[in-house]
């Protein structure tokens, strides 16, 4: 049928946005107008999306402000967030007056490196031995290779798993301003094609799952993906009572139960009270790849009572973002991104300082009220 | 100043969250004209955001039809995806093509169960047990103290994890096609103000972290958290040559190498390719919990070669979803569901089904790429 | 050569050992006396080992005296261990003196059930659906064939994982006073055979993994294997200084670093100091497996500040022990077991109890060793 | 009472053996004859035990010959098994003999290093990051600390993991041919003392959890600890029929359903068979320690199909031996260790690669006998 011929349309236009959408209406007999209704040139998002209709509208609020003393976020920050979960921004813009009021949050970028980790096959083991040596003995070819593809990543090192028929190589990368994975991809891919013109071992994928994107791996968790970002806090005893209206030794015997032993004892990676929360409604608002707020539930949250006053830490082993590229560019996202002074080069760090500020606002104020014992009643009164 | 002020306003309407956007403008000196170009009533995002200023737009796609053989999904279906990143729907699409013209996917809903696990403090071995002997001896009361908050959920089992001084309890609840969080947490939070006046223990959090939400917790991926769902389908060889330009052996070899062995050396939860982000846009453009991709990721993928064909099958274990209450009541979040018959109630289980097939669909995809090469390229032509 | 043909000899006699010892030493030129020098009826190893050419020595000490609160073991224990690793035995018996002067060890098994998980080989979804509803419908007859093979085990209960062409059913039986391996085995194979007969399905491992023996599982550590065991002591503050030259302050933090920190961020299964040396130390002594050591490594351990004084648990959720079969009726191993009045039957829960109440003396005796900084001395001077 | 006081002698002599035994027997009420029936000089283990009675016989047997192809390991070697798990031995055999008629195993060591990494407490962020700023300026220093305790032993490399309040320090030591975990941590402390001194920061634990010792963690799967050793073999076809009664292809399906897809679905670290089976009769022979079978027990197994023939492998990511030091001084032990020629300096390698092997015979064996159905018959005839 004619309408539904608009389904295979593959242009870029807003028109050909248009006739998608109304053969999707066709197709499913539902009016797709809300979705139409978006605010952009359709263009801007070619290289996004394939088959677009339109759009989908996340509610965008703030919260903060939020005093931040990182090497790169300094000053004070109002932080967009993208959730439809009731109740998130409250609670996290509650940490995060309370943090501002306890002198803020340091946070710094402890490495910063993208990965991925081809998977080869070889022959077995002498021939695996081979490849690796060859690899050692040819670095200079392997860094020209990722020169070809890319002006902005460097190859910094790269880990062996050799096991069986199998070999794995980790290459590390550093990526600039881009979240990377794509940079890294292309150049591990070159590398690959090197070595196996020169060994004869035989790429049987450029991801052999020991990158690892997108998937709760303890490599990342130990290892690191993307950077590793930490932030804290301390926050007195005073405003402790009276902002979070518990106690310090209620909040760390809360972090103690439900983050350390309760996720030791369900097999968890990582330690958290729900860093992926913020994680997911800073990566939307700011055009990450949300499918990474995987490598944010890997976060450790600890509490400390430092002389009555409360010392809140979260250690995010894996925050993969990029301040250009990706969904960046978009006009909503540049917007969000440019409200933390986070748009373009020279950015990236900054950004990951402020992912992991957030995390921890938000982890304070839910153990907060779970240790006030709050936690219920705040979704009843505010959540859906 | 006068206009920092707007940053304090609380209200939910219109005018409201224009204040508050002139005074986020004010505070940061970078214009939100885009983010303010919303197009929904405000009063709708009521429930579901707060210190709202606009919203953010997701490029949405579709990718399908797709056909799917399940018990509630029955039929072809266009399916709604929100992304940023560039080649995904187009992969996605690709693989529903391959499957709808191999018969489509087979797929159901094997479990079904939202859980909570709240922690108590006890005295110690002793206390504990008397308090689950009270529990145990004591379900009527507890089912009517469940009743008291809920309607729609009812407490379907418990698990119990003595440790010391700490004693989790992890309940599983039906909550019909709500995602549910909120109904099993309000629910447990009555539980346990029975436990405490009954027995002295005392609710530390009720969330212990054996529940555990938006964590990659062993715990779910074995016994399952949401909807346990599967998907599988049967690509006859011709259509693997003809279609994905690989080869049946090419594509089994590729799932041992990275999500099966890789997965395994890496210390990952799940063996997948890129599970989470089938999740992440499908779940974006219905109104799900993005945090809760994290669950998606833990996804099981399997390749077998049968026959010459190729069997490839997704058990996701932890598929958090509700078609009624969250994000989806959104305008448009609501369209997308409407777009896969997959609004309101009695809708929960087929979207689950949905999702799964999806995961599927980009499963193959991306392994039939890997296998023949060309991920670098398909990023380089189609990506960011 | 006609030496060499004694490591042919299949017999189990003192002479068939004695040949082929002559022919071992003939084939390695290495005198062997001191193996050959065994202490028992060679035949009472009969059903424990194949190829017998002597036994190997483990040094065997004692710890304690020990006071034990349990609901089987009640009383003082004098603990047989046997290790080669030096200053273990001082270590553990230090921490035994401590909690027998504080009162003894509460101690308590939560469950047991031994465990086995076959894996078959279905075509899909739909006959693994199939395959899980006749099992559903037909316990009696499953039971049945349980009877037929064990008099002494009983089938509990049963959990399916469907997963593609795979379906696992984990069984959990209970089995007397016997570790159950090999009962759980046969028991499950005589099951498989049913299956397959009625349903198609195809046992392709008796031990599907999903049991799981001798591995570092998640699952084991969730849901337990064997029996859970779980032992307690309160020390008082004044023995923990005078006793333990420490803090009661000084452990909690070394247990909240070392064993719930540094365990998390390294992606550990358990969270412990070295409780896999008392379990070693005590299944060697009594005649356990060996490699069953490694569901004894996934203990948790806690330690927390009660009004000043030190409260310690362990949580052992794999403790794999019996007090018949197995090598418990070797002459040594028989005589260790009688030493703490377990051999034979009844005596299982007593001895997972004295297992959980030895490994807590252990952990307190190393975590206060290192909250006074002593373990690289304590080594110098006792060690190897 | 006056034989009690026995209990309290701390002597090594035969006597003092002798004395504590009577006092045993007498709190006891139990001959401990077989026990106290050793032989060899009290005073040999005079740095292996405290208080010890005597010891415990373990039955040992041997496999093979077998056939290795080792970088250390080369040659045929009749392989000590110390068991009390009936079939373990025989089986272990069968598979050596198939591996020998198809030209015997190939094993090499990939990496050799004994890690130790102590948690210090430090003041925050700020202060971490001063410290490890001091570490890695004064590396002389810390290398002259380090040589001032071994001889034998040399820091490697060392990783650093902030995290809030703690800081571990991952150090990575050559220990030669011992095991090497006590010349680790004597030298971690003497490191720890400078940097304690420097810094202000205050070691809390010689050990940190993230080294990790005796506990089944990522961080050892993924970088290794002791020895990553990897063997392999290939089995044609027609050997796998007459000898192993079965296929390469059920071989390898049972490898893929159970030791992969079973172990994934479990949330277990490695995926085998029965690693820890071999490690532990292997371990428990030679005077290793057994408390370290759980890092032989994270082994990753694989089979592939190459032509018909059945290739297989071991990689074992944490194979902590050594040829002097523990137990190898005892005379059982050492007659064990000559069977196989690895007593004394430089064998700590092959060492390794025969256990790799072993271990390597002991999977083959097993996932054969999995793939004929025949589990649950050997046991029932050979076993206990």
């Amino acid at each position: 049928m004619a309408d539904n011929d608009g389904l295979k349309n593959r242009g870029k236009t807003k028109a050909d946005v248009k006739e998608r959408r109304r053969a999707a209406e066709n197709y499913t007999g539902v009016s797709l107008s809300t979705i139409g209704n978006y605010g952009f040139e359709a263009e801007m998002a070619a290289k996004n999306i394939e088959n677009m209709i339109g759009a989908v509208q996340i509610p965008l609020g703030y919260a903060g402000p939020m005093k931040i003393n990182g090497d790169h976020a300094k000053g004070e920050f109002l932080i967009p967030l993208a959730t439809t979960e009731g109740a998130l921004v409250a609670s996290i813009s509650r940490g995060m007056s309370v943090i501002s009021a306890s002198g803020g949050a340091n946070a710094f970028v402890f490495s910063d490196m993208m990965t991925r980790a081809p998977v080869f096959r070889v022959n077995g083991i002498k021939h695996s031995r081979e490849v690796m040596d060859w690899v050692d003995n040819h670095l200079d070819q392997i860094d020209a290779a990722v020169a070809d593809t890319t002006s902005h990543g460097e190859l910094q090192g790269m880990e062996f798993f050799p096991d069986g028929r199998s070999l794995y190589i980790r290459f590390s990368f550093s990526t600039g301003d881009a979240m990377g994975m794509n940079m890294a991809t292309i150049a591990s891919e070159a590398v690959c094609r090197l070595i196996e013109k020169e060994t004869g071992a035989v790429m049987i994928s450029v991801s052999g799952n020991m990158c690892s994107d997108k998937k709760p791996a303890a490599i990342n968790m130990i290892e690191g993906r993307g950077k590793i970002a930490i932030a804290e806090a301390t926050i007195p005893k005073n405003i402790v009572s009276e902002k979070l209206h518990t106690t310090t030794d209620a909040i760390v015997e809360t972090n103690y139960r439900k983050n350390l032993v309760g996720s030791s004892l369900s097999g968890t990676l990582g330690a958290n009270a729900h860093a992926a929360n913020m994680v997911a409604a800073l990566y939307i608002a700011t055009g990450q790849d949300p499918a990474q707020v995987v490598g944010g539930s890997m976060t450790a949250t600890t509490c400390e009572d430092v002389g009555g006053d409360l010392y809140i830490c979260v250690r995010m082993p894996a925050v993969e973002v990029g301040t250009v590229g990706g969904g960046t560019s978009l006009p909503c996202q540049s917007e969000a991104l440019q409200m933390i002074g986070c748009k373009g080069d020279g950015k990236a760090k900054k950004l990951a300082e402020i992912v992991a500020s957030t995390v921890l606002a938000g982890e304070l104020s839910t153990l907060a009220a779970q240790a006030a014992g709050q936690l219920g009643q705040a979704h009843k009164a505010l959540g859906r």
